[in-house]
């Protein structure tokens, strides 16, 4: 019966739940489900035990009883489906919630982790600089269409969704590159959404896994 | 009743079915149900009456009644949700394919789109080569991956699902790139998937769309 993740034994994010773990934990304590967290190191993700439960490599990951499933996607549908709290109840609703939760992971998303992993990856290559405007560019092309779209509401659709936990943990990947502050309707959304108390709940325990990995490594 | 999907006036892949409409298509093909087809230039993709589909001015776009949704993995899970055919009934099975729905758009798909995106905007830029063994190497260690898990399996997990129609349009992408040809497992799944009769008839008719418009052009 209990529920298991998987998630960094020491996130390269350093505790500020950028990880995708922090998006099944928000979830987990959105419904109220308690779950058990299994730890693992960059070696082990590579690793048989890890890679029957994910082919990929990647964290997070979710059992229970026989049942493994992985994509941070994936997991908070699951949740969200299995658990009241999450989706609207009526059909069009719940698929409208739906679409903005893809939207969120296949529209938003990819120029923020292309900016991203373009900071951490090839910020002393020659062309770094030269690529950066374009980069931004694109980033700044979904937050402007997201903002318009949004205009004074709270969330992307009616109540809280599982589509508004994702788009929140998407746009928190660009606190640190300075984009965001042009665009105050995303800023406050995403303050509504850090300011639920499921939230930092789940961001409290994510940031306990780094603080007694730097502990245990000191 | 009509379901009402959105597609390019005049595909930038000019006929290839490699258009997102193409998922929605062979869903809709799949599960047997009649569709009609809004054709959209890239200009109305930026007007009002489109942006009320999607925001992001994207296609496809679905609509029924009063329905509309966007985002090509949320309307084939959405048509795999309403009609048999694409999803197992059994709650743990459908769980699975529904992660592996996921896998494909949000693990597989981003860096053939990064590399895709590269080849068509940065061709002619200085770091073009430079960059092109990374794109690759991003790119084939997901492959390499996938084709691991498969093994000699037909499909993603059991019988065809949703995640083996998105699996193979991600991949059919990688075509023109001389990548897959290292898969021989990867090339005979996508074989079987192009073969479905479903399959067949939606490329037909995103086919007939581009030969159409280029005979009103001639």
């Amino acid at each position: 019966m209990t529920i298991t993740i998987t998630a960094f034994e020491a996130s390269p994010d350093r505790g500020r739940g950028l990880a995708r773990d922090m998006r099944v934990r928000w979830a987990l304590e959105e419904v109220g489900q308690p779950y058990a967290v299994r730890l693992v190191s960059f070696e082990a993700m590579k690793q048989p035990a890890h890679l029957h439960r994910n082919p990929f490599g990647q964290i997070p990951t979710y059992e229970q009883d026989d049942l493994v499933l992985f994509e941070s996607g994936a997991i908070v549908l699951h949740i969200a489906e299995r658990f009241p709290g999450l989706l609207p109840k009526d059909p069009e609703p719940r698929a409208r919630a739906i679409t903005w939760l893809f939207a969120a992971l296949n529209t938003v998303e990819p120029p923020i982790v292309e900016l991203s992993a373009a900071m951490v990856l090839e910020r002393d290559e020659a062309w770094y600089g030269a690529r950066l405007p374009m980069l931004h560019e694109r980033v700044r092309t979904r937050l402007a269409q997201l903002s318009a779209d949004m205009g004074d509401a709270d969330w992307l659709d009616g109540d809280f969704s599982v589509a508004d936990l994702m788009m929140v943990t998407v746009l928190r990947r660009l606190e640190s590159s300075g984009l965001l502050q042009d665009y105050p309707t995303l800023c406050a959304f995403i303050a509504r959404g850090v300011a639920r108390p499921a939230y930092q709940r789940a961001f409290a325990d994510q940031l306990a896994v780094f603080t007694a990995a730097q502990s245990a490594g000191a």
